[in-house]
């Protein structure tokens, strides 16, 4: 058995935990958390610990805390030459105190609380110093997920952003679309099948093959009537540039 | 049984045809086609016509063409006083010649050739001009689909903008990850879980529950190392609008 210790008790940390319960080839020696309650639905109370000193031996660190706090609670970590991860796509290797053996264990995927995911099709990025606390990494990774990649800082650098078009963007999106239908009395479920399907098509196609409507088409006559209906002037501003965009596109091929 | 014909070979047209061919209250009498072979694979040749002249009686026909070629087609249908309905979101009713009665049959889906769709999870709209012809209207799309929506122009029009909101534009955004992606040497299939798990979140939670990243948690030092990190320009106009779209959003709150 492979030994961790996770550190937080966030959105992260909390699906990692569940993960992990379920593997057969990693233990978890305990979890840290300010809070001891937070996690005592998820893991026997006494493998809580809310004190650095107090934690025990393990082959693996994964703190997966806000980017902020990882230098923070890097150093407060009572130990040495030991394997310290963390799990941002954002923050660099370095952000971790060097008195560690430094990785990086990103699973690209968006967590929230109250939405089970499965993990075993979640990508996981890993980064490590040398090949051995790579194999570590590996494995443990290997344990909860189908999908592993070794991933470079720089290349997470670039999966964090396209995260962000792919994920927060098109969520925002949607938010859009629900508040047109909310200014006219429209259930926002009506939608909600055409955005499962755009998702799925994806799966299959190239997003450049998939893509249709009035900007895709140069419809100028649909494109002049939505600006015109849309009142918002925020609204307005994305659906131009994003059209913008899409036409700009068609050009370049 | 209803007796239909469809007017059209495009995707819609296409869809439809398969779709109805499996309904039981329905029975396609005629297609309409330009070219009859484009619809070869689909029906009975011997129900494949290419003159209006030549169209036979049904209950309903189905104008599936595209939007500027809808009032083109509907002067030419040899009859009057029947139901013949356009399958367009952005099209207003009028556009179908006033000799027949109009109606609007809407699939609120994003189509492709090589993608099949599951029909009876797609919202389908349906307006007409009075109440026999909605019930007429009603059977049919009760025979493929399960969500069957009334739909006025005014709505149906706000749906369409927000269908590009959530199909196109967001398509366009899978796109902008897949060109991160390719320059930093990173397989585009690294994204698909968290496209498909965007999509997935959304039909439970509410997309404003759903948000997460930098935007939403003004994280600036995340922001500002994306926008330095992105060096095409459109890629950064986008990141900007759509970031501070997110922010003021949390404003309105």
């Amino acid at each position: 058995m492979i030994r961790i210790t996770i550190i937080g008790s966030g959105n992260v940390a909390q699906h990692l935990i569940k993960a992990f319960t379920k593997s057969e080839v990693v233990e978890i020696v305990e979890v840290y958390s300010r809070k001891k309650e937070t996690l005592a639905s998820l893991i026997e109370f006494d493998k809580i610990v809310n004190v650095f000193e107090d934690l025990k031996e393990a082959d693996l660190y994964i703190i997966a805390v806000s980017d902020k706090s990882i230098p923070e609670v890097s150093k407060q970590l009572p130990f040495h030459n030991r394997i310290v991860v963390h799990t941002s796509g954002a923050a660099s290797l370095d952000v971790i105190d060097s008195k560690n053996r430094k990785g990086v264990f990103y699973p690209l995927q968006t967590f929230s609380k109250n939405k089970e995911v499965d993990f075993s099709t979640i990508p996981l990025c890993l980064e490590a110093e040398n090949t051995f606390d790579f194999r570590v990494l590996e494995s443990v990774a290997k344990s909860i997920s189908n999908v592993v990649f070794p991933i470079n800082s720089d290349q997470r650098k670039a999966l964090h952003v396209a995260a962000v078009f792919v994920n927060n963007f098109t969520n925002h999106l949607y938010q859009i679309g629900e508040e047109i239908c909310k200014e006219h009395k429209l259930p926002f479920e009506i939608l909600k099948p055409l955005i499962r399907e755009t998702a799925e098509k994806i799966q299959t196609l190239e997003p450049i093959d998939a893509q249709t409507g009035p900007a895709k088409r140069h419809d100028s006559t649909t494109i002049e009537a939505h600006l015109e209906y849309l009142t918002n002037e925020n609204q307005k501003n994305i659906y131009k540039i994003l059209t913008q965009s899409i036409q700009n596109n068609g050009k370049k091929l």
